[in-house]
């Protein structure tokens, strides 16, 4: 089964915006046996659409189209697919209650371009829009299934996750498709495709090995289609467990989780405590770990110790160790992380400095040097790294690293 | 003067990769006056990419095409340009002298895959690639021009920078564009357009207003198209100033620029100190703001926290506060706001608290309940919120309204 994506915006063809959207249909498609055969970016000019959906249904059997349904006169998706699909324009109950439901929320009056965006082509179905005012609509015509969702990501994740694949799920006749992953941290990509050159070369056509590498991690995943659910069951597994024994030194977990996930089970299961003090990742690495729900169970907190004074004043860094060896050095990046534990009251801690670029650099510690220390209350390892000169990156790749460095510390106990 | 980008490959329609190139592209494009009317992603098939190539001519008079031209068996973009063009394969001198050189740089001998890489239609003058080992492809037909470049990101940028923009700019008569950006804070899109109706309806038809939502944050785009730069400029800006007055409350920036970049430079002109004291957020804000270069120029840094012990141990939150109000109230707030003054020894500070969810809620203080408290050395403003229920919406949301918060108390001083 094809499918095609249409995105709709003028801010996709000047660049303002990323289409990070397709990725994450193409993803979710591809994961209950839906191949995207294109996809199609367009500008929000009516007679552009009107062809980009009629060229679609010769390639694909279901069309995604997303963008273009605000309550503003540059969203003239909905008038397009009235003129394609026919019908009439009519006031959607279950849409208009939906709007007042989440304008009462903010206190607000519903003004009357918000009231029309409750209209839809009487030719369509809709879909209920839980994180927004534009309904998303649903048509079938000539054996082909179209999908019209909003372009803003949160609201076509949740139409796309709790409508649309559940709906797809049951109506289509779709192979069973199984994905089965394995996050490592500390190698990288083509490395880890050398250490299992032999596994790899034995799985069969219809099993697929993708690397999904991302600053410091790469994910391994397999994909099985077929029509016997139980025998590819077996059989993916098989292969996995096969991968995952030839590289069991940097296996951090064999769920399809992050690395914060893994160190948050892995404190709750010791019911101990961890606290941060960041100096170049800027909170980042808070942020990774209170992203996950029920994080405070064992995350209490942590300093965001940008400037020296708060370095000492918060982690009680000696003056003289920032004066003497500077902020990025393994004194300091040590006393920050024993500051830590000992100012939070905490079981574990993680500390880093570092120069994230662009400026700042020196001939001795070019932009992109870091040092991380992670700490137990009876182990303290401190460790330099020298990454590349985006900011961005540096910043992800250390909260990455001092992740990976507090994972192998939490392995030892 | 039109465009179609045709990005080719796999991995974009598995959604293994993201296409970032195209929006790379699509902005210096339209810096020069060439406007991209689609954006297609293929999969590595000769058929497909080919009817790709010949739908793109009917659409567009400047085509680019990226990836598909590496060395392994699924890049097949080489041979579907031959079949399209015509010609023959034929070993182009510059472009092997180049594979020698790269190879003789890290010490590697050129393997048979390699050598063919210079093998390219002789229907095409290269692009010479100083970044790999694939060279770039020029093509013209039916007054149409054809740029192939590597699907690798750099590669295609040094070929876009270095040869084939200034190629555009001196070969072809181009148009002007301008755009102009106004952010915006505080006020939902469809509020907005209504102040500003009789504004929009003024334009003329070749400027275009766009509006880019982003949670908490609308961005509003003028794009103006035409022959005379000084005219257009003084067009465009006569328009940006209209729009700007009539909702002047909620303007954070009349540049194409983050709220968090505004703040620190309104902290920069006011020779301020900022801090921050995050529970919800759990760093998100620090994220935010030291993520952009420069920043510890007035960001001092501040405390993540999240347990109820660091709120007390390092912001001095009372413990009866705690107790009798909670972690989420406007008492603890306004501590944790006046705790940051005083620990961080900053002159202005953000503190946050609130349920992120999804477990968590009360009656009384459901999902996504915030408060926000913002202060300088003589004022403190509390606010309370009360957002959706999915997590990072709610961390994002936070962040975004304490940060408008935070803007609208520098614009006091």
């Amino acid at each position: 089964m094809f499918a095609e994506i249409i995105t709709i915006g003028d801010e996709l063809l000047i660049g303002q915006v990323v289409d990070t959207n397709s990725a994450w249909m193409a993803q979710k498609l591809n994961a209950i046996g839906i191949r995207v055969k294109q996809i199609t970016s367009v500008s929000d000019n009516a007679a552009h659409i009107y062809k980009a959906l009629a060229e679609a249904k010769e390639r694909a059997e279901v069309v995604f189209i997303t963008g273009g349904l605000g309550p503003t006169k540059d969203d003239i998706t909905k008038s397009v697919l009235l003129d394609f699909f026919g019908g009439e324009l009519v006031i959607n109950e279950q849409a208009l209650q939906n709007i007042h439901a989440i304008f009462a929320r903010y206190n607000k009056p519903v003004l009357p371009a918000n009231h029309q965006q409750a209209a839809v082509p009487s030719s369509c179905e809709i879909i209920l829009n839980l994180q927004g005012t534009a309904p998303g609509m649903y048509f079938y015509q000539n054996n082909c299934h179209y999908f019209s969702m909003p372009g803003v990501p949160f609201e076509m994740i949740d139409m796309m996750e709790n409508s649309i694949i559940p709906k797809l799920s049951q109506t289509l006749k779709l192979p069973f498709v199984l994905h089965e992953t394995i996050l490592t941290a500390g190698i990288g990509e083509s490395f880890l495709a050398d250490l299992i050159i032999e596994e790899e070369a034995q799985l069969p056509s219809h099993i697929q090995l993708a690397y999904l590498p991302k600053l410091g991690q790469v994910r391994l995943r397999l994909s099985a289609h077929g029509d016997n659910r139980a025998a590819l069951e077996k059989e993916i597994n098989f292969h996995k467990k096969a991968i995952a024994e030839k590289i069991a030194d940097y296996v951090v977990s064999l769920t399809d989780i992050n690395i914060e996930e893994v160190i948050l089970q892995m404190l709750v299961a010791q019911n101990s405590t961890l606290a941060t003090a960041e100096s170049c990742t800027g909170g980042y690495i808070g942020h990774l770990l209170t992203a996950i729900p029920g994080s405070s169970r064992s995350y209490l907190g942590g300093g965001i110790t940008y400037s020296y004074g708060l370095k000492e004043s918060v982690l009680g860094v000696k003056s003289d160790t920032l004066s003497q060896t500077g902020a990025v050095s393994e004194e300091t990046v040590t006393e920050m992380v024993l500051g830590a534990l000992k100012a939070f009251n905490s079981d574990y801690a993680i500390a880093c400095s570092g120069i994230a670029g662009p400026d700042g650099g020196t001939p001795d510690k070019p932009v992109g040097t870091v040092w991380i220390a992670v700490a137990s209350k009876n182990k303290v390892l401190a460790k330099k790294f020298l990454f590349g000169n985006k900011r961005m990156q540096n910043i992800e790749r250390t909260a990455v690293s001092a992740l990976y460095m507090l994972y192998r510390l939490l392995k030892e106990n």
